[in-house]
């Protein structure tokens, strides 16, 4: 599973868990709005609840009273490609000796193929089309006994050893829930111990519902495996080796509010528009966050240069599919819609437009031609983030190299392309200097010209 | 999986098979009516679209509109034992080495835990609760080819060999369409060819919206498995062994207008009702069927014994979970809602009662007080089938023996336990004479005394 | 409100009433499928919720719990024509003068096209396209006093005065309740007194789930209207008149378990069927009765003329609407879907096909094809109640006289019409002679060659 | 009806209306989002469709495929004080004398009382509990002719004479639609003229998806109506009286994007941002806008104050009810999910907070601890309007007087009572200083000390 959001719960006060974690996958929705599902335990049995579309929508109509569990784990779905179905929604929950267990995964495994390949060499078969299901298939055929005796070094040894990051995973059985994050910490996963039970969330800022003190809120270091039980919390981790943060987490995919891989993300990407501007500054009157996503770039950007923000481009919250068919329209309105220019603002302006990254390029396109025909006098192009040039094989949704805009035009040809004044990205020496020794520790690879990255565990 | 319906359709003629399946399916809802769904072929690739509820609901809302496929499978499933969960509904799929095939079962396997248990002990995990799973392992893992390679032969060795009854099952391809029933012929299985393509049923009544001819529409032989393509029609069979046609189909399961194991439903139960009232006759003033599933019995008691049938109960089709709560009536009022009774048809009668079967004997005995608070002076119960005394571990949802009147009270107990005049049933012998050599050919298992049946393939 | 259903509680026993009144409306399903609503008091306050569906739709996920009322009613509408639209359903509700009242109506009123005029004359606007709004306007015009300041007395007296029947209405004021019946007693109205309450009801039989004994059950009297309070009961009745009670109740409309008029309607359906086999006897293998309409005829023909009953054609409970498009199938399928025929049944046999009514003849037609391709020898069509020759200006839906079969053609060309061997009605001559005295309290309208009826109070 | 949103489509192409209407409908979906509905011509007859809920949800699963039409308006709501009740969503429709309009209203009639009063001391009744349901009547009354007959002069004169602002009006007849805006002009109303047909709308924004070339969109005059049809546009006005804008339509309920009363909202609010920057200067360290309603005001607040914006707070997208019971969480947690603090932001900074306006003064207060809690030094609000000390007549939601913190307390004591630091608000004299000659054209009622406005047309 991809870009994903996973949250969990084991309450050692008695109450029912669920309405904790449905509420925690709400505040993780931004990570997955496809579909939603949680695992839970009724009568020492394990089940599990899942339906296409948002949380609330899942649980609503009372959906939710009919759950009752002292743990519970849950899961919000991104999928990616098209492969939209409910048989690819998580959490999946497997039977084995009649006993039982279920598991949740934020990530992509990179060794997938070779190991589904290994598995149906033996003719293992799969019933979903996602990589979280040979986690199951890893730990049934490595651990030849009863799932109850199943101890968390077994477990996180035989998932450390075999699958190949990146996974930050809930595994729920009737009376423990453990959580594992990858040796290279692509996706984050954070817990939080209270006295009223164990919290696993994807990210910290889904504790805020609890009035979670920060100080008892704790990253899962990358290679950590733990265990949540009524007995308390057990560790189990592996030596430390290169890091592996998924930068995109921080550039895009995170909530503003969160603190991941040690880094307040709204703070990062701020950081970024002001690199942006030290690196590509430009004689203009305003700056314009492409919003919500360039809001704190466009702040940074702003605080660098001087140049006032301004809002050029509305944000509308309220924009679903369009009931004009597309012969009742020449153009489409779909950006226009969702971002309405202002054109009191925009006329004669000069205009540094700010967003977060730049994929394909086509929605760029669309909102500099929209800038223009609003009257900008010109529009300059501001990226808070390097060129992506790759796609990611770790759980990022970058389409394939052909389709990158800035894997096939030179910066020159971009401009043209998008019908540009100019466009500036961060460099990574730039991101360096910002990290300085912790620039090491993530990874970069969608921006890399040649990755020589070879499989590793 | 237990009682179900399956339907399928290869069209030869160009037309979308989805519309057809679900008609079938709507045909077929008697037998299941928990959840829907169909297996389709999208641009080379199998897709699965199921859901719970009805099937009208689950592909209402133009949600149809969105499968196009030459050749497709559909599921309606009853489930036993609250096991009602969206992944175990059906038709399955799957995928080994990027080729996909799906099926659709209806039926209970005999052997299903020794061989889930056998699969267990190989680190095979099973990803849903149903037997029909097992099927899908054992294929893949028995047939050591593509799937695109599989032929007929193979596919019907490895079932016929390794999987015991019963089922009927619609195997699909993206290229073909294969028809599978058991060597015992537990659940009856059709198929009927037109010019327009190739359907598969579980009753040959879901072929009247096809306006079929019945001399174009077959029963599938137990032992027979049958390719559809457009290369046309490819069987597959073993030889004869002892039959087991399921007499609980005739008696409360399939549609009254169908004809299976080749005799119509209908007259089966209605030579029961005769069979009843010449085994039990009784001095009454009228035969009070229990709509809907006693009125064909009731016309053959009525006719034999020359009492006139009345509605001394109505059958009401608006009835759904009540709005009142269970603390603001004493009693319960579920059969009242649903079979109303009719004083004044009631009042002073001597009724002869009938119904298809009686299992647990909680509703019959409703009935009866019913009756007897709306005047009735006696009420003979006559069941047109013998005592059910044991559960059936082929298909038919009966709970285990203890529950069971029949198997836990003598006739007088029952009269006493349900406060009836006389209860009457039909004895296996008198079934016996009316099928004579067919008789050998059904299974009467949860009729009989002392099973000694082994497991058998 | 033509053909509807109207439910009524005020309870003594400080209960929540509204779980009452949707569980009596669910029980009157049968008299309207299209909305359902309820009007309550909250704080004081009226208030109505409605809208499209079934009752269990309307009330379904939980939405009742939200409606806490002592007293309480309820609607279930069929419309005609076309005009089903969330402001024509009811009950409807008015403020005036800060004080509110709720109506519900079951009927349709003759005079309503003149006083609408009438009314319209004065300026005053229809904001519904129904006849039920007139008596709200009819009410605040001709009363000058605070609605909490209306007695009994003269709500009862404008309304007989003013408004032509049919009306069995229920209107409720936020400390009582009040029934009204027309004077000529067109549609029936009942309530039941117990120490639980008053209830309200258009048919007897919607108080079973209340285990009402039937010696508490009352019908209201033509020309009476009833008030019910925490203070008791109270009456008001004018004169008795001529009495016009609607025999399309017992022909068609009305529960077979109801008891209206003085007579179970069950009864009378088998009393008309005698009559007609009777009138029109025929030399017959098998009664085959149009399900369910059909059914209470067929015993009653079938003990008359001592053919059997047979179940040529089941009645298909899972029938919605077909998912094949019309161009898929040359013929249109939906007889064949609802009403399955049995050919092992049918083939050559002569038959008596029996159905409560016929109006446009159009099914009739199409069944009697079905039993023909089915191999029935003979088909005698056998109508349970006279030729149907007018529509109805007092609330029952026939159609334009143009449209009606009977109306437009003899009993030879309606032989030929419908492809029938022969076809037999009841005459009114025959229902006089069973009716007796009781014969002209009621209202044979549409069947009546040259009605001279002039609009009368 | 208060603030709520009207759009209208008179198609002179061809084209079906109706689609237009709903994406219009989607645009103003700010200013209500309780119910939605549309009135349409089918077959020279009026008709309307309206349900409760968001537009999308109303309109979706091809419901819209069911209307065409070549001239509709449509209707947002908003409903205050809890009579949300599909019987009180617009449009309404009238049938009178056979013939039909509907109309849509936005606004609030301040002599509602006074003329409901009046009609039902002549014995009118009301169905609805909406002001709006008075010009239906009054229309009817006074107009005594049929509808078609009815002049664009008949119906201007009788609305301008009679009803008391606010309202903006659309009237729908079978052949033509009216657009009337009160003498007042405190709503807004725009019209634009294309060649494809004519559109009218609250705000102007609205008119983006048509890609409406801004010289070709018109706001229609105070007293002002327009009559569009295919014989092209005709207009009445009476002669210029006092305006009254209404400020809060700046303030607060109009797209940023719009441009009402001659000027774009966005900049209004930003100016009003660096007012109260000029008269409520403070030493701090960042602004903080309350998003969204506050991000213009904040950028002109900054830009004024040379302070940076920071987003201290974010603005979440995925809000809905909570699943946490109110027992299991000690504090409520509504604000803490929609807008999380972002603490790294927050930590020991001293905060200017902007908003565009305080009403009760709870969220604030919420809002204010929850920035202390994350650390903040001092926290200083700054409200870009003048004190709300009065409830509104003409639409807008504002409470009783006895419910607005800024007419019971003091600044100080607000201070203290929000536990802020300071709070600053916008003077009039400073408003009036801005908007010079236009400050006489607009109602700041809600802001002023002691109204003597007597009731006027």
């Amino acid at each position: 599973m991809e870009s994903c959001g996973i949250f969990g719960a084991l309450m050692l006060n008695g109450e029912n868990a669920v309405p904790y974690v449905i509420e925690g996958l709400i505040a993780l929705q931004h990570r997955g709005q496809e579909s939603a599902g949680i695992a839970y335990v009724e009568k020492e049995e394990l089940k599990v609840y899942k339906k296409m579309g948002m949380v609330t929508e899942v649980f609503g109509n009372g959906v939710m009273k009919k759950f009752k569990s002292f743990n519970a784990i849950g899961h919000v779905r991104y999928s990616t490609r098209g492969r939209s179905d409910i048989q690819n929604s998580q959490p999946f929950h497997v039977r084995f000796r009649n006993e039982h267990f279920a598991i949740a995964h934020n990530g992509q495994i990179e060794n997938a193929e070779d190991l589904r390949n290994y598995f149906e060499k033996t003719g293992t078969i799969f019933l979903t089309e996602t990589d979280t299901e040979i986690i199951l298939h890893m730990l049934i055929k490595k651990l030849n006994k009863r799932i109850s005796k199943w101890t968390l070094e077994d477990i996180a040894q035989i998932i450390f050893e075999n699958i190949f990051p990146s996974y930050s995973l809930l595994i729920l059985f009737k009376d423990r829930m453990i959580a594992v994050r990858d040796k290279k910490g692509y996706r984050p996963l954070f817990y939080y111990v209270s006295k009223e039970g164990y919290f696993v969330s994807s990210e910290d800022s889904a504790f805020n519902f609890l009035n979670a003190a920060s100080e008892k809120v704790y990253e899962i270091n990358p290679g950590e495996a733990i265990e949540f039980s009524v007995h308390g919390v057990k560790k189990y981790r592996v030596p430390d080796t290169e890091k592996m943060f998924c930068f995109f987490e921080h550039i895009y995919f995170a909530r503003p509010d969160s603190n991941i891989f040690g880094k307040n993300v709204h703070f990062v990407r701020k950081k970024l528009g002001e690199l942006c501007a030290r690196e590509n500054p430009v004689d203009a009157d305003i700056v314009v966050p492409v919003l919500d996503s360039g809001f704190s770039a466009a702040i940074g950007y702003s605080k660098e240069s001087k140049i006032p923000i301004e809002m050029g481009l509305m944000r509308n919250r309220y924009v679903g599919r369009t009931f004009i068919s597309p012969d009742q329209r020449e153009r489409e309105i779909g950006v226009k819609r969702k971002l309405p220019p202002i054109p009191e603002v925009i006329k004669g302006k000069k205009i540094v437009l700010v967003d977060d990254s730049i994929v394909r390029g086509t929605t760029m396109k669309k909102i500099v031609k929209m800038l223009k025909d609003s009257g900008a006098k010109e529009v300059h192009v501001r990226i808070a983030s390097p060129k992506v040039i790759n796609t990611c094989r770790w759980g990022v949704d970058i389409p394939d190299k052909r389709e990158l805009i800035a894997a096939n035009f030179s910066l020159d040809e971009m401009v043209k392309e998008i019908e540009a004044d100019s466009i500036g990205y961060v460099s990574l020496k730039s991101i360096k200097s910002f990290l300085m020794s912790e620039y090491d520790n993530y990874c970069f690879n969608c921006f890399i010209e040649n990755i020589k990255r070879v499989n590793t565990r």
